[in-house]
């Protein structure tokens, strides 16, 4: 078993990060949306080096042993822990399982590791730990490594948890946002918007009273009901942190394409609308976490489309637009008056600590 | 590409963990004692329930796809982040490799995950993940996916990390505490208690002069000689929180065999000796970061350490003791003076947030 060799001498490698000197942190590095980019691209790929994989994206297909896997983590801050409709222990498992099957990937074992604020209540703990195991169960993964620290009171913040996840990618499987072409349907899977307004709701300093419950949900099911269509599927993303409009400029980028959405086909339920407009936000922005948006051939979109409405988390599945010549790297929208609008990625943070 | 069947029904689960009313979360809950193995036994895996492979251990071994593969996760939330030898960044990479290396694995891929304290200067940043970059490429691991959080200042605590990693087992290799057999020799790779001195001599409050530099290294290199040798490794840890007291204690615990220790063998730089007893600290509970102890049969025991100590990073190597029928699942060294006495699994936290 040969020790792997680096391919540049650690000892002869420096550093090209400017090191900068008077910014800090900002709420916003944490929004997934314009600043989050900058923070990967300008300091962390380059300060990284040579042992980062161009790209470091929500998750990496990856050769080891002859497997063709995905690998995925995310670190879930949620603020409350506790919310309508799930808690950050659901979130932890399905938000990564999601990135597995965003790969197009059967997601099979997931690593846990806590991070515990001293002085926070046993019990409280443990329903967030069985609803770890509940998500894990239900979505059909293992629990098979995990890690536990604590740090001293007034410091983190009751429970964060990372999930890191490994999932099979079939070999004839090659899902990712590169892969979107001009002509493409681009389609969501369902209501939007329903995550972010559930966890704002019982934010302290702002209940106010809705119905909505969050969506987190396993969508590998879903992702191999539309695979198994034989369409070929060209991207698929989770739009979570800066919800529709931070996936489809991601998707827009990296593909070099225009995409086109129509707001009269975007399903927003009409809580999600009456929260947004009360809390001045605009629910393109807003995060899900149980949904999909799909870029597929034109050809293929009825049949990917029928299945999708024949699954459970697909059932309100909607084209909502399509992959355009016109103004690449570039998300425009027809408005429902009939005019267009061009959706940005958002910079920071509408919604602070929302997953 | 079916989706997995979860093998008991997630709606008729129900969690047996018993929810207790009064305690709550203290520092000795992440000491990698008696309290953290509660905290696992007790809480997580009756919480997490059937989704919860038995052990949920520092690394797990794995086959998906054909490929055995070896997966663990840790997070790092030491303090100070930087301190004499090494950082949060060294520590995040070194620490996951090394599980993985305990395995008998070679480390392939890492996971990094930030969560990040608003108002962290981006130069600090900066430098933490040109660390992280620097041993990666040291220690010819990609990283390959990442995430980053923000959380509001006054939580979290700076920089947070978490790394996960993959790695590839060999077919032939197995290397686990429940092999450890009556019989094996129990050896060092060199000088202990290294990393917690260093860091607690620059902790604030606690500052005292010393020379000691954190042994934060990867050390799969090392454990491919050892495995080159041919010899049998039965189990192998890197001994950390906890220390040289909690590896043993867990592996003997683990095998049910009892480990007998010679005090006067024990590797202890004079410089951490004076260090603990100037802090009332017993060198044998000081965490390490770039050491491991290994179990072999004693047939094996002479060309294993030959082999480490052509090494750099086992030059030092040491016989300590060796595996015993008496006191299964106990520790006893026998003490400079000719006495004996058993070394516990600590308790709680004798150095809090100490990786």
């Amino acid at each position: 078993m040969p020790e792997p060799e680096p391919t540049v001498d650690p000892a002869a490698w420096v550093c090209p990060v400017a090191l900068r000197d008077a910014p800090n942190i900002v709420m916003g590095h944490g929004g997934g949306g314009a600043m989050s980019g900058e923070l990967i691209e300008q300091l962390f790929l380059p300060a990284f080096g040579p042992a980062a994989d161009a790209g470091l994206g929500d998750s990496a297909v990856v050769d080891i042993g002859g497997a063709r896997l995905a690998f995925s983590t995310d670190s879930f801050v949620v603020k409350p822990m506790v919310f309508p409709g799930g808690t950050i222990g659901d979130l932890a498992v399905n938000g990564t399982v999601n990135d597995l099957a965003m790969a197009g990937a059967v997601p099979k074992v997931l690593s846990t590791a806590f991070i515990l604020e001293e002085g926070t209540p046993l019990d409280e703990l443990a329903r967030i730990a069985q609803a770890v195991g509940t998500a894990a169960l239900a979505a059909g993964v293992k629990l098979v490594t995990g890690d536990t620290k604590v740090v001293d009171s007034g410091h983190g913040d009751g429970v964060y948890i990372n999930t890191a996840g490994i999932g099979l990618v079939d070999e004839r499987t090659d899902i990712r946002p590169q892969r979107a072409r001009t002509g493409d349907a681009v389609i969501v899977s369902g209501d939007l918007g329903v995550h972010g307004v559930a966890v704002l709701s019982c934010r302290e300093g702002l209940e106010f009273g809705t119905t909505v419950a969050s969506d987190t949900a396993p969508l590998h099911g879903l992702v191999a009901a539309m695979i198994a269509t034989g369409a070929d599927l060209h991207a698929l993303r989770d739009p979570t942190r800066g919800g529709l409009a931070a996936t489809l400029n991601e998707i827009a980028r990296a593909a070099k394409v225009g995409v086109s959405i129509d707001e009269r086909a975007l399903p927003i339920p009409s809580q999600v609308r009456d929260a947004c407009s009360m809390l001045g936000l605009d629910p393109l922005y807003v995060a899900n976490e149980g949904k999909l948006v799909a870029f597929v051939p034109a050809a293929d979109a009825d049949r990917v489309l029928t299945a999708m409405r024949a699954h459970p988390l697909g059932a309100r599945a909607a084209v909502i637009g399509s992959c355009v010549g016109d103004h690449p790297g570039m998300v425009v929208a027809r408005t429902a008056l009939g005019g267009t609008r061009v959706v940005d990625l958002p910079i920071g943070e509408q919604l602070p600590r929302i997953c």
